[in-house]
């Protein structure tokens, strides 16, 4: 099987993608090259942007992922932006605008494989549920802190790794890609 | 004088600008490239992306600028990802965010010139003011219904053209602009 590439500057990605891909038979490479994001309403979009601009520079096959997480009071908020945003308003801004509002939310990640020659194609896999009213003592990692999947009792901040993967949006996306290149023998 | 391009899709801007510069006995010319915009946290760095950008496909001299609305209670937020903001939360959310803050504000706009085989050089004019705690009725764009410059009793959108010119954050930075590249003979 041919080389492929995971273009990200984030090694932990790297290391959760090559493992879930891995139990696919698929092996995947890190490349480092830092994609610049343009600004686009999903996290779709923002993929498919990156995944022409990684082939431009690459010229080989590979995926690029994107991870928005967005509040169903809004619209597409603050979605593929969740950084920026987070470093603008933090904490406080996301609960006050959250406050007294339909609190449920949803992280939805788009992987997209391209090749050389070749269209991008996409895949995403999402997790719903909703922003609590707190924010978790442990925080891990922005969003995770006050988000707290359907069927769960903890936020993402709470879980260990494995609680937090049986959740995971990115493992769903990376598990749909893994499905569809094995069948397409690419 | 040779001519000089002001990058941007924005036909009204375009005009703003051209009559600015004209006084300074500057021609403005448009090129309607599309420079799709990367994230960054400032309008600032915005600009200047877009510079580099539009003279690798024009390559000649021109301008770009980019706009941002800054609250002080937050942090870059939300800064040149305005309109971005705007779309998700509304007015609605605007209010809710400042619900209890500092409501001051500002716009800030960043002129950047370039010509190919020159580092790009940025002029930014500012506005300084509060986002007031109800959305004017006469609504000409978005944050300009809820910003009253300091110095006005009226919001950006209760004015007259001439009225909101005379506090323009955009003609501060092409004024600021239009000195230097008189003075430098370019």
């Amino acid at each position: 099987m041919q080389d492929l590439f995971f273009v990200t500057t984030n090694r932990n990605k790297f290391e959760e993608a090559r493992k879930i891909l891995e139990k696919h038979g698929i092996n995947l490479q890190i490349s480092e090259l830092n994609i610049q994001e343009k600004k686009y309403p999903t996290e779709r979009e923002v993929s498919i942007s990156k995944a022409y601009a990684a082939t431009k520079l690459l010229k080989a096959p590979l995926i690029v992922e994107d991870t928005g997480i967005y509040f169903e009071s809004y619209n597409n908020f603050p979605g593929p932006n969740a950084h920026i945003v987070f470093d603008g308003i933090g904490y406080e801004g996301i609960l006050k605008l959250l406050d007294g509002k339909n609190r449920a939310a949803f992280f939805s990640t788009t992987v997209t494989y391209i090749k050389p020659g070749m269209n991008p194609i996409s895949f995403s896999g999402e997790c719903r549920g909703k922003i609590v009213e707190k924010v978790s003592e442990n925080i891990s990692f922005a969003y995770d802190a006050v988000f707290m999947p359907e069927g769960a009792k903890k936020t993402f901040s709470e879980m260990t790794k494995e609680e937090k993967e049986s959740f995971s949006h990115r493992k769903k996306a990376l598990d749909e890609f893994a499905k569809w290149f094995k069948e397409s023998k690419l």
